[in-house]
């Protein structure tokens, strides 16, 4: 992946991993504990099906994230957050705070469960 | 923008307005100092003309950059952020600092002058 980079910007580079309108929301859930595909759809943002696959897909490749496959269903799994995805905290937490100061109306969101 | 927000989760709704590819490449540029466009266009990730023109639009439109008119030459000027947008430091500070520990080969960028 070094080749692709666009520089060598600790900055730059996090972007390329998660620079998106959704990667950490899917990744606020998955620290909220959600963990099956569909308690990710669930989400008040409505995030189609199609771009949920495809940052999962995304987050394990990087190793943000590991799938658990299921003993019963071969087709379904669940997912978390590796170590490394779960370092990604501070960066969230510094977004949230940042919205709840600048943006009105937004409020903390409820953990599910 | 109320209107349109996917949520009133703080994530959610900042990435509305930062989350992409370029948008802190831009604000990390402008918190060092730079102020013109052909400043901005020169940084190691090489922006697009369209993208950074894009960027800078939405960022002004957000009060996040105010564009202040050259006296001398009409068509150009500089670009600063306001206070809110040098708000954005702490988010900028948290994704330097997942990428300078998680990214191999990343590093501090210096700021320019």
């Amino acid at each position: 992946m070094t080749g692709s980079r666009r520089s060598s910007c600790p900055v730059a580079c996090t972007l390329d991993l998660i620079g998106d309108r959704w990667t950490l929301v899917v990744v606020r859930d998955l620290l909220f504990g959600k963990t099956r595909f569909a308690e990710l759809l669930e989400s008040p943002e409505g995030i189609a099906t199609n771009i949920l696959a495809d940052r999962l897909h995304r987050l394990e490749e990087a190793e943000l994230v590991e799938r658990i496959p299921s003993e019963t269903h071969r087709a379904r799994g669940s997912y978390r957050l590796t170590l490394r995805g779960e370092s990604l905290r501070p960066v969230l937490k510094a977004v949230m705070t940042w919205g709840l100061a600048h943006l009105p109306g937004t409020r903390m969101p409820s953990p599910p469960r």
